[in-house]
């Protein structure tokens, strides 16, 4: 992520620059309903220190989901989670220039320590390719010692002018992989893989289908050789960054003397990648899987995945049908994560609401009559759907079956709304009808110049999302109708590939 | 954990405080021991970050073990895992008194941020009591919100003088659990809950044998009414305080005005626990479990729990050997944490060496011999035992027996340990010769007073390590032949409690 906020060269940590200047809040509808649905659905709060949220229970249980399955993908791929320190000495990041360049202004720097000032001012961890490639070149020696492969689970700080709960934050929970390679080819697989565990981790888990691909120069990670990224289309229509992967080539390891002896007793810088996804992709969800009564957990992320609303008038009635909730819950508790909610002081029909907005994917409601027919009435949260009269036998594999179900049609729900905002251009003149009337998705050549993706970028503040490994469908023109070559829309030269414009978070 | 190193009342937090100098590097041979055995077998390397350490993946994996054990218990007991601010604004430290007395002195601080000086200075968090109870205070409304159980798994910062590895360094990672309750009854009760889950994953999975008790005031949280703690004694005679749980009154509710209407109406202020323990038990394992051949990981923690050496001479017999450990590894993989070293650059006799040193629990050789009379060789790492003509039919039954022996042995080792040098001493003048003897638990009569302990800590360095829940049996003397009264072993005067005295890590 490089910064539109740079300075110069070389880079004076404590200078004040006068040109980042606070933007005004003004919240656009789509970070209105991010806020909405966070707060209210008490996924997160804000906190007393600018930039920074508060991750509550219930968000964090969310979080906790996603890391959990993206913790065994990473594992299932040969890397070993390990963890290096916070503070990263000032001269560290200063070794490699363009990274450096991209991070500085975003640091918040420690100068005090145990009462002193320090001799070294200490950055707080933007990301961690630094002090890696310092340990790193102490445990390299050799080929055998390759391919090192590790990754961490941490926080890390981005001094943010403009922050969104979830989605941009001045402290934020990630994961960094990094990996050392013998050689180029390698490390480039390794890229593209752990783009393709990000890819999984997004469509199979949260639901959400994404566009995969090289990001453009201006766009790329501070000190890599190539960056590439998922995409999402949020329900706003606007782009959201939900992972990158980096090749880095040679540059950390030249910066910091990573070399190793190869078969034939030659020294080599060795090869590296990292690759990272945040506490973001909760934001993602949140802006992909909602509808005006709330928001909409898949099953395999939910916190919750099935709420038991008892129902009854008098204390008979109660008794008897929280202890059939109960009976349900220890049935169906080592299958689902699920939750009765007894609370007496409000109504069932409070519950329904209250369970609908926190996007709970399955609710079981559970009366006298449900009891008395051997029944349970069921509640679909994707499609608001009431199924009436479901025997209690074969319940568990009845709700296996659907809750499964309910993954897949979120992800096709949100795949139709990718697929309607997805549109082709072929002029500079239709990308800005398009992108301020219907934003989303808007595929068209693009001659490969920097200066025709800026001046796209100050004209309508759409920037390049990626250049796709596959053109997606357009609404207005399938694939396979697409010509292969064309038209740059801003200068109109000869362009050989197309890309996807977007305005994004 | 109040410190030695106090301001004053009002501390200025950017003072050079002169009173801190660096002890000089000397390490006596526990030290010595700990540093070769976490470095050696790859547990943790130091960091160019002054104090602050790398958990190596080795070393992460059994902090992951220590974890998730830990996680499942504190969901188990209720408390849900949120997450809240690395920073904490510094106003916020110094609204209670003896918190930012005890705390100020070793604090980091961020000074800028964004490349500009901040208005208000930034502590990175050493504990996050008054961060959490400002968020408390926002949520906490009613009784019916109460309790309110929650943990956050973070990394903190305290500014070490003088650091070990894992022991005590500068930056280190943790779980905190805070809690809010009406009543100090129930606050008092969860306290004591807390401690008893620590207990529970010490002697349960870590296979360390601990004293509970309560810490005299001088050790006691700063912040807190009263701070219960689990010691361990590690295998050079220093104690370790292996987790602390605090019952905080209503300090820190008073000082943040965490309220609730109480089912009468009125305003309360809310009573607190807080409890947490570190990356310092992966220490405390090292500490713990070890002889001359290197660690010994208890099976429930151990990052390996088996691992397979292949022994051949030939091309044949290689080949029939690995496919042979890879179809063990297959039956055993669902049950064990398992690896096969196939490695050809090592002899298997520099394996054993090696997987000794690294703490495997269980080896299992294989070799021709072994195959066709269908038999492994298995040793035990924590008797070094070797188990020959173990039958391959039923080899999954046996090892689970055998690794719930491990566990069982390693903590009777420890216990045996502890117990034989725990001792009961009456005068100053015996304990002072056995301090410098034969260090270990020393158990004594103390007549209460502050004067009578810093006089014990400043002629031997020795400290009160707690008032234990039950007097534990000594060498010396059985527990049932102790009598209950006696004489403080400095004042002489009249003491009716016994407490723990040891050097300490």
């Amino acid at each position: 992520m490089k910064k539109y906020l740079k300075n110069n060269a070389n880079i004076v940590f404590m200078s004040k620059v006068e040109n980042i200047s606070e933007e005004k809040e003004v919240l656009d509808q789509g970070e209105n309903l991010l806020s909405k649905l966070a707060l209210e659905a008490e996924l997160a709060d804000y906190s007393p220190v600018k930039g920074c949220m508060v991750i509550r229970p219930y968000g964090y249980a969310a979080w906790e989901q996603v890391r959990d399955a993206l913790d065994k993908m990473i594992k299932d791929t040969g890397h070993q989670n390990a963890y290096f320190p916070l503070f990263i000495p000032e001269s560290f990041l200063k070794k490699e220039a363009e990274h450096v360049e991209g991070f500085a202004p975003e640091c918040a720097v420690v100068t005090y320590g145990g009462g002193k000032e320090l001799e070294e001012k200490l950055v707080v961890r933007p990301t961690s390719e630094t002090i890696i490639n310092y340990m790193f070149s102490k445990w390299v020696q050799s080929y055998r010692d390759l391919p090192l492969l590790l990754n961490q689970w941490a926080n890390v700080v981005r001094w943010e002018m403009r922050t969104r709960l979830f989605l941009r934050t001045t402290e934020f929970l990630w994961q960094e992989g990094h990996t050392c390679h013998a050689t180029k080819e390698e490390a480039e697989e390794e890229t593209i893989k752990m783009l393709g565990v990000y890819k999984k981790l997004s469509e199979e888990y949260l639901a959400i289908p994404i566009v995969d691909g090289l990001k453009t120069e201006s766009q790329r990670f501070a000190g890599a050789v190539t960056t590439y990224c998922i995409e999402g289309l949020m329900k706003d229509g606007k782009a959201l960054q939900m992972g990158t992967s980096h090749y880095l080539g040679q540059n950390f390891a030249k910066a910091f003397e990573t070399k190793f002896q190869d078969q034939n007793g030659e020294l080599q810088f060795v090869h590296q990648t990292s690759w990272g996804v945040s506490t973001r992709l909760i934001g993602a969800l949140i802006m992909t899987h909602h509808d005006e009564k709330g928001l909409k957990f898949p099953p395999r992320i939910a916190p919750i995945q099935i709420v038991i609303v008892p129902i009854y008038k008098t204390d008979v009635e109660k008794e008897m049908v929280l202890k059939k909730c109960k009976e349900l819950e220890e049935s169906l508790k080592e299958n689902f994560r699920i939750k009765i909610d007894d609370r007496d002081q409000y109504s069932p029909g409070w519950k329904f609401n209250h369970w609908e907005f926190k996007g709970v994917p399955i609710r079981l409601n559970l009366g006298p009559k449900d009891i008395s027919n051997n029944v349970v009435e069921i509640v679909r949260r994707d499609t608001l759907e009431k199924l009436r009269g479901i025997p209690q036998e074969g319940l568990l594999q009845y709700l296996i079956k659907l809750s499964t179900e309910i993954q897949e049609n979120l992800f096709r729900q949100a795949n139709d709304f990718k697929n309607k905002n997805t549109e082709f251009v072929a002029s500079e003149k239709e990308f800005i009808e398009k992108i301020t009337t219907t934003p989303g998705f808007l595929v068209s050549f693009w001659c490969g110049s920097s200066s025709c993706e800026d001046h796209i970028k100050e004209k309508t503040k759409a920037t390049i999302r990626c250049i796709p490994f596959n053109t997606p469908d357009c609404q207005n023109i399938p694939v396979d109708q697409m010509k292969k070559e064309g038209y740059c829309i801003v200068c109109n030269k000869d362009a050989k590939q197309k890309v996807i414009f977007a305005k994004a978070y």
